[in-house]
């Protein structure tokens, strides 16, 4: 087994200023990659670029980050500051920015000409230092190497074949402050699906499940607040945000399995949140798994029983009812995805991808 | 709070074979550091020679560490070898000659002329690639960027100014079959001082407990066994060394406090080995401790109260009687520590060290 967690972690108050010292190292010119928008209201635009003014780094903007970002919207991104020296990265966001950002620090190292061999696999992981301010609580992406990103070839979202591990994640919870209460959900529940997909996982490892476990108990601790976001504490939002660098140390080390690959053709298709699309096969994974292992994660998080967890993320993510159409292609997408497939720990062909898929709106 | 353990660990039999590739890319040429014995009989080092050689590394081994290396050790590693091109140092051994291999790894970067350099703070912590190949189950410097050296001008142990994270480190339990009786005792209750060491600390966080936790439970497993370690299943070797590397990884966030820090009067004046002292002040530190804490430690490892573990550690450590000259040096010593004491979560003057150090004779 391993254990790899190359990012050095801040998590404090006033992170980013604590830590601007140690932004200086990277050099004199940097490329933020960032939303359109959460980065301005939350504020960790303007303290990340406080802190670059104050350290004399120049620094560029790149806003135009899209939910489930696309190749093109990376090229962009890579064309506009290809010849402007950049040094470093810093993606401030929630996972489409970071992961945007990542592509981005390795397309400034190789400058590729075709953006799409970014997706070629066997390769010599290198890029610009990248910095990530994650400021959602579900993506886990500022401590793990994974860039997923939308392939409009293939009609899905993808990891890109580079891994891009962060060199510093900086982590301050008072970003989440003004996230829309469904995007927090949201959000959380991919945490969720993170921790879960890691515990439940044949690449689980003794490293893996003490973070996966103990990130369990920390989400737990936040399960009937995302009843009712209204009135979550400096304490909770820090417990939301710790169980997300928890699931994102986990799946740094056992990769997520089969809700997240069926997630990704409701987001792709139907442009259901990614977080709401995981939560949604999620008791459909636990249902066929180790029923001791669901007590665990079900123990740890306060359920009762697995009926209970279902109709509390109906409760909170207010699934769509699905047509067939595509639960159908959700599997038919999943059923040839060898490395998900491979990391499921239960036996599954076919027609158990098809139970696992329609038994959330079947039972 | 910070997460940070750079180095990438693997875990598992047969560990140096299987990711011999990995060491391909530090260069051609490679320094062992070791001790006399031990990883002769072991085994470890004919596993590291034959990839060497295998892999076409040209490597020089230095094989004179002795427990508890000094700088003139150190020295005369990097005076006898400066000249060889060396790409790369691997450590093999326990702390000795892994944090002997750190040092030598640090003067190989800035060739210094004066070894007493290595003891500067305040520095740029520069090294040349390090590998850790731990055969023993206690330091833990395979995880940690800490080198505890000799220092006869002091005329104690301390750790020298240059933080060396490993790059890589190997960890395959087998090399501990061979160790005597005691050795591997004495190491168990190093590793079991370096978790509790973490987890009642000023610096304790909730990254550091997860993994001081952990480490306690799995170091409990083994608390029955190392009364008789005569059969010790394979499994139990796995634990003995997972639980080192928690212990490695928890101080990796928290330091250690007074327990080693009173340690090393003990083993620079009577040589008494370094496990075993710490093991002498395990019982005096915990006993003012919150005890709301100590019983958190005692129920992971198994023991009902302070006394049962006091009596145990006595047991399977047969602690020297020790008289009033050197218990009262250990308390002068630490008395000056700041940085030993700051990391203990309560109070402690002059008069509380005594207390703590005269605690298991007097009691």
């Amino acid at each position: 087994m391993f254990f790899k967690i190359p990012t050095l972690v801040y998590f404090e108050d006033n992170c980013i200023k604590n830590h601007q010292k140690e932004l200086v190292v990277f050099g004199d010119t940097c490329l933020i990659v960032t939303g359109k928008r959460g980065s301005k209201i939350n504020g960790s635009l303007d303290d990340v670029t406080k802190v670059l003014k104050d350290n004399k780094i120049i620094y560029y903007i790149f806003d135009e980050v899209e939910e489930n970002p696309s190749l093109q919207t990376i090229n962009k991104a890579y064309l506009q500051y290809k010849d402007k020296d950049i040094k470093f990265v810093i993606g401030i966001g929630g996972g489409s920015p970071m992961d945007a950002g990542k592509a981005v620090a390795v397309m400034l190292h190789y400058h590729f000409d075709d953006v799409y061999k970014l997706l070629e696999k066997d390769v010599i992981h290198k890029n610009l230092p990248f910095i990530a301010i994650p400021t959602t609580c579900g993506t886990g992406s500022e401590v793990t190497g994974a860039s997923v990103i939308t392939n409009d070839r293939r009609k899905t979202k993808q990891s890109i074949g580079y891994r891009v591990y962060p060199e510093i994640a900086l982590i301050d919870s008072k970003y989440l402050y003004s996230l829309p209460e469904q995007v927090l959900i949201n959000s959380s529940v991919d945490a969720l699906g993170h921790l879960i997909e890691s515990y439940i996982s044949s690449k689980a490892t003794d490293f893996s499940n003490m973070i996966a476990l103990e990130g369990l108990r920390v989400w737990g601790l936040n399960k009937d607040n995302l009843l009712n976001p209204k009135n979550l504490t400096k304490k909770d939002y820090d417990n939301l945000m710790l169980a997300s660098v928890y699931g994102g140390m986990a799946i740094a080390h056992c990769g997520t399995t089969l809700p997240h690959g069926l997630s990704y053709t409701l987001t792709y298709n139907l442009g259901i949140p990614h977080g709401n699309a995981v939560g949604y096969f999620t008791y459909g994974y636990l249902k066929y798994a180790d029923q001791k292992d669901v007590k665990t994660v079900l123990d740890l998080i306060g359920f009762k029983n697995l009926k209970e967890l279902r109709d509390y993320l109906t409760e909170i993510c207010k699934f769509e009812i699905l047509d067939n159409y595509i639960l159908d292609l959700a599997v038919k997408q999943l059923k040839d995805d060898k490395r998900k497939l491979s990391y499921c720990p239960y036996p599954v062909n076919e027609e158990l991808i098809r139970k696992i898929v329609y038994a959330y709106r079947n039972d």
